[in-house]
C-alpha cells in the first residue's frame, strides 16, 4: 500500500478504500505489540484501533488535505491519531457502565474480547497515544503547526466536544423529551466535533488561509448531521448483517433521536439538506474539492 | 494567593504549600464548570482534580523549573497538566472494573461521589485537557518547548509509562512470585513515570542542557521507586486517618509490593539509599537545589 496516491483516480469509492489501507498500514506500525506483559493492554489497542471500519474521518483528513496539496505522510499521521481518539470513544462507550454493547463492527466488543480492566486501559492509551503522534516532527516540520492540531483535537475531544457529547448523551438516556435543538447540540459535540477537525486538520496541516479554513469547518459541520442522521436511519431501517451493531437499539432504549423526533420522512429529507449545504461550503475549492463532494452523497446514502 | 513566589522562604513545607495552594488556584479556574448538561462532567473533573492532596508533583515541577528561572505562569501550567494526568489515573484505577475504591484522599471516589459513567468520562476529559493546556501559549512561547512537553507527557502517561505499568499491575493481582525486578519495573511505569516527567519538565521549559536534564531525570527515578516504597509502607504501617483510605489493602490483596518481598525493615533502608542516590544526582545544581533536597527527605519520612 505504501506508494499508493490517495485519490489518484478521482473516484470517491477507491479513495476510501486507499484512505482505509493506508491508515491501517501505520496503525498497524504504531501499535505494534511491545514485549512484556503489558503487551495485553497494547493487543487491546490493535484490536480496537484495526476493527473493520470505513475509515471515514481518515478519509476526511486525507481529502481535506489535499486541497492543500500537504504530503500524504503527514496527512497520514493525523489520520491515523483520529481513528485512534475514534477507537477509545467507542472502547469506552461500550463499556457496562455506558452504552453496555457486545458487539461492535461486527466482533465483541473490547470489554468482551479482552476484559473490562484492560478496555478502559486501552482507550485511555489510545487517546494518550492520539497527542503524542500529533507532536511527533513526522507530523509536521513545523511545531507551532503541530500545537494547533494537538489543541484541535484536544477541544474536538473533550468537555466542549466528544466527551461533553457523550455526558449529555448519558443525562439524556430514555428522555424522550428532548428537543431538535437539543439533539443537534448534543450531536455536535458527540460526534460532529471529531469529524469537523478530521477536515479541519488538512487546513492545519495546509496553513490554510482563515476563510478556507472555516470553509471546510462549515463543511464538516453539516456533514456531520447529515451523517448522524443517517445513522439514526440506519437503526430503524438497516439490517444488523449490515451495520455490525444491534438494530433499533436507540429505540427499545427509548432514547430520542433525529428520527424519533422528525420521523423517517422528514428525518430523510433533512439529512438531504444539510448535504446540499456541505456542498455549497465547497464551491471555494472548485474541482479540487470533488472527492469531499462525493463522500457527502455516500454518507447519506450508505447502508451501513 | 496569585502574588506568591514559589519557594522564597527556601523551607520545603512552605514550598509544597505553596505549591497546592497556586495549582489549585489555577486549577480552579481551568476547571470552570460550564452551562448546559455538560456541567456534569465538568464538576466531576474538578471534585477529583481539587480532591485534598500534597500535590507533590506541582511541587516538582515548580522547584525544577526553578532551576532554570523559568517563569512561574510556565511551571504553573504544567503543574496543572500533570496534576490533571494524576486525577484521571486515580479516577480510573479506583473503577469497580479496576481496584474497585470507594474511598481516595478521605472522600468518596469519583464514581462513588457521581456514577461509573461520570467517572469514566471524567478521567477522559481531564487526560484530554492536560494535553490541551501543554499547548496552550501560555505554557510556553516557543512552540517546540509545547510539542516537547506533550511529547514527554504522552510517553510518561503511555503504554511505556502509566497505562503500561496499570496494565502489569492488574495482571499481577495476587501474584506474590513477582521479583524485586519486576516489582521495581511496574512502579517505575506506574507511578514513576509521572514523577520523572514532572522534575523533567522543568528542565523542558527551562531548555537545559542535556546533562543537566539527566541529572533531574537521575533524580527522579530513585525518587519515584522511594516514593512507592514509601507508600507501600504506609499501606502496612499508617493508619486509614493519616492516609485517608483503607490500611492493609495490598496485603489483604494478596499483592507483591516491596514489603512483601523485602520486609518491612530491609524496604525502610531501600528507601533511603535511594534517597541519598536522588540527592547526589543533584550536585551539579550546588545550593540552588536545595527544595528538591528537602523533598526528597520528605517523600519517605511522610506519614501519609
Amino acid at each position: 500500500m505504501t506508494d499508493q496516491t490517495f485519490g489518484a483516480t478521482g473516484a470517491f469509492p477507491e479513495a476510501l478504500a486507499q484512505a482505509a489501507g493506508l491508515t491501517d498500514e501505520l496503525l498497524g506500525k504504531l501499535l505494534a505489540v511491545p514485549p512484556g506483559p503489558e503487551a495485553r493492554v497494547v493487543a487491546a489497542m490493535r484490536y480496537s484501533a484495526l476493527a473493520p471500519g470505513k475509515r471515514l474521518r481518515p478519509f476526511l483528513v486525507l481529502a481535506s488535505a489535499q486541497l492543500f496539496a500537504v504530503a500524504q505522510r503527514s496527512a497520514l499521521q493525523v489520520a491515523a491519531a483520529i481513528e485512534m481518539v475514534h477507537a477509545y470513544s467507542l472502547i469506552h462507550d461500550d463499556l457496562p457502565a455506558m452504552d453496555d454493547s457486545d458487539l461492535r463492527r461486527g466482533r465483541p466488543t473490547c470489554h468482551k474480547q479482552f476484559d473490562e480492566a484492560t478496555a478502559v486501559l486501552a482507550g485511555d492509551g489510545l487517546l494518550t497515544y492520539a497527542f503524542e503522534v500529533l507532536a511527533h516532527p513526522d507530523t509536521h516540520g513545523d511545531p507551532m503547526v503541530r500545537c494547533e492540531l494537538v489543541t484541535a483535537l484536544a477541544q474536538a475531544a473533550g468537555t466542549q466536544g466528544m466527551v461533553g457529547g457523550q455526558m449529555i448523551d448519558l443525562l439524556a438516556e430514555s428522555d424522550r423529551s428532548l428537543d431538535i435543538g437539543a439533539i443537534t447540540r448534543l450531536q455536535r459535540l458527540k460526534t460532529g466535533a471529531l469529524i469537523a477537525f478530521s477536515c479541519e486538520a488538512g487546513a492545519i496541516l495546509g496553513k490554510a488561509a482563515p476563510e478556507l479554513r472555516a470553509a471546510l469547518r462549515g463543511y464538516a459541520h453539516d456533514l456531520g448531521l447529515a451523517f448522524q442522521i443517517a445513522d439514526d436511519l440506519l437503526d430503524v431501517e438497516g439490517s444488523a448483517a449490515e451495520t455490525g451493531k444491534p438494530i433499533g437499539g436507540d429505540a427499545a432504549a427509548g432514547k430520542a433521536t433525529f428520527v424519533s423526533i422528525l420521523g423517517v420522512e422528514r428525518a430523510r429529507s433533512q439529512a438531504k439538506v444539510l448535504v446540499q449545504q456541505a456542498v455549497a461550503h465547497l464551491d471555494l475549492f472548485e474541482k479540487k474539492a470533488e472527492l469531499l463532494r462525493q463522500a457527502a452523497q455516500f454518507v447519506v446514502n450508505r447502508r451501513a
